[in-house]
């Protein structure tokens, strides 16, 4: 392999491509990225077996060829080097960069021991606007359980119906839907398929696209999918991220959003996040907050007391319906529920202690955030 | 004590002292501030038992008197509120805070358990400019000795001189040294004193003073130092910092600083800095990287290897005057060194291998950094 490239092209590759290298100590090639020079084009692959990147960049292929070397070292190496053109030279498992008055020898592995990034059947697809499908993930995906005991729950559920894709995470103790209604294309051979996406992926994922107002191809197959985004004007592809699924069954969680509550109030979102945080200071170990909601007074009292520090109250204006209530809430779940909210106001559902609250945007049917309340304190 | 503040005013006391309220297991005390309301000014307190500071601010005591509350915490709480008056009042050894719809209790101590933060005799003093003295020292603190091992050395040691005030910190592989000439004014009954400074305590006066263009009294007394700004119009003290000094005999360090030189190179900083970070990328585990300058070449140029990553060799520019030479060096110390100084150009003097090297801006004689070779590399 022998090759001119821009650095800001290269860059642009590693950035994405070293996130997933790991520092795998039982299987060291997993550190190593595999470069991989054909026709016009440098491709950059990286796996850490669960979730493989390919990644292509314009580049002047003087000999085609292959080696693998360390990501995150030759990261390292081009983010230091001034902005020009870099040659990079395969020589006896060694890559030579050259770059004006700076030469550099990497050991590299020969290419043979790299892992193999599988690739899918292309019929059963969708197409979604990127920005569009990562601001949906973006609601759900940092509520994703962290512990493995339930490994089903440790990723991101999603259907992808005729017309209608669904987002949803819990770890048990919250959780958060989030809708796409109507704004994609299906591919003729679609199928509606519901799967479980490694948080892993889905935030690698977020990193990739979030960026990009582009055409994204979502393929599915049995027990992986792949991401793509294509060139402009080739329509080659241009990244591509293929991940395994998460097996079991998703449990049955429409069951646990509420339906109607017995209390519910409007309110400004940043006062309540800021009254939430201000009596989260107070809380105890369980990080409970109380919140009494009306109707006499219109509005809710937040509460909270720690036996080392003292107690906190304080009061915010608000629209209630229904019954007066007392509940107590985790203080964090609350705070994470009202940050994927982008809107101003918002309605806190409340059905006393006994069954879950919700928290959604006003005037955004397509997203709901429900949460268990601390029962009996 | 009951009295009214502005929020900005109590933010702007409770950000500074904070920092030296320690989480302090044997004596929980020591997590406290000291409030104080006396006359028309709040005076916040905390020490650490090696630095004291205290704070006064503006505010309308309505009840003078006395308590200390965990420092931390109160911070935390006055962050959170909207900017507008505060009413703090104590009672029963309890501090309550109330603003618009929030209030709370906090747990509070008897002030009688608060250590005293000793004062010293206003006659051995300086005034210097407080952002001067701060760029100063910003020139020498971090190359102090982290290890307790030579306590002498984990300081910052300086002389205050009739017309000189000289800064040196050195961890026994590098030295900086940094000289104020002239720009200061010494009272009636000033005596020449050299004195050990804690690293601590000048990092936290640097936070303190360094965005200040005031004056900065320095008060000397034979095992502690104050430091003092006064408000502009009422001449009455706004800050103290007041500090034990390190006990010992500071090690001759004139010794060392090189006379003369073998080779000398004149060198852009920046691309110098530059190239020692990306050779550094193959540096091995005693951090070496490997120096050669001309004279035949016009320039100087770096190598390192690394048995696990390969090699690199860059070249760069510069102007040589005296012998051909090889030394090699940490690269973290280099690049220490070159990190303090603040011109676009250096010069870069050489002994071989047996004896120091120095980093110097090119036009300022005040500042000079030695730094010891890798012997027998």
């Amino acid at each position: 392999m022998k090759l001119l490239i821009l650095k800001e092209n290269l860059k642009k590759g590693l950035d994405i491509v070293e996130r997933i290298v790991s520092k795998n100590l039982t299987l060291p090639i997993l550190n190593n990225i595999l470069l991989d020079g054909k026709k016009n084009t440098l491709k950059i692959s990286a796996t850490d077996l669960e979730i493989g990147i390919n990644f292509w960049l314009l580049a002047k292929i003087e000999k085609e060829g292959q080696i693998t070397i360390p990501g995150k070292f030759l990261s390292n190496i081009i983010n230091y080097l001034p902005s020009d053109k870099i040659s990079l030279e395969e020589k006896n498992q060694n890559l030579f960069i050259e770059h004006k008055d700076y030469s550099a020898q990497i050991k590299g592995t020969s290419s043979q021991d790299f892992p193999i990034i599988p690739s899918i059947e292309k019929n059963n697809f969708i197409i979604i606007n990127s920005a569009l499908f990562s601001k949906g993930l973006l609601y759900v995906v940092e509520n994703s359980s962290i512990t493995q005991t339930r490994p089903e729950i440790s990723g991101v559920f999603i259907v992808f119906d005729k017309n209608l894709i669904i987002l949803v995470a819990t770890d048990s103790f919250r959780l958060s839907e989030k809708k796409i209604v109507s704004q994609f294309k299906t591919s003729s051979l679609f199928k509606p398929v519901s799967l479980i996406l490694p948080q892993k992926t889905a935030r690698e994922l977020i990193n990739i696209i979030s960026d990009k107002e582009q055409d994204l191809y979502v393929y599915f197959s049995p027990n992986q999918i792949m991401f793509e985004l294509r060139g402009k004007e080739s329509n080659q592809p241009q990244v591509q991220v293929i991940s395994r699924l998460i097996e079991g069954e998703y449990p049955n969680y429409q069951e646990i959003i509420p339906k109607q509550y017995k209390t519910e109030i409007h309110l400004k979102k940043n006062e309540f996040l800021n009254q939430i945080k201000l009596a989260s200071l107070f809380s105890d170990k369980i990080n409970e907050v109380k919140i009494v909601v009306g109707p006499k007074k219109n509005g809710l009292d937040i509460f909270a007391q720690s036996s080392d520090f003292g107690q906190t109250q304080s009061f915010i204006n608000g629209e209630v319906k229904g019954e007066r209530t007392e509940v107590s809430f985790n203080w964090k779940f609350l705070v994470d529920g009202l940050n994927n909210i982008k809107s101003q106001e918002i309605v806190f559902g409340l059905n006393k202690e006994d069954g879950p609250a919700t928290l959604k945007p006003v005037g955004d049917e397509t997203y709901t955030y429900v949460v268990m309340p601390i029962k009996g304190s």
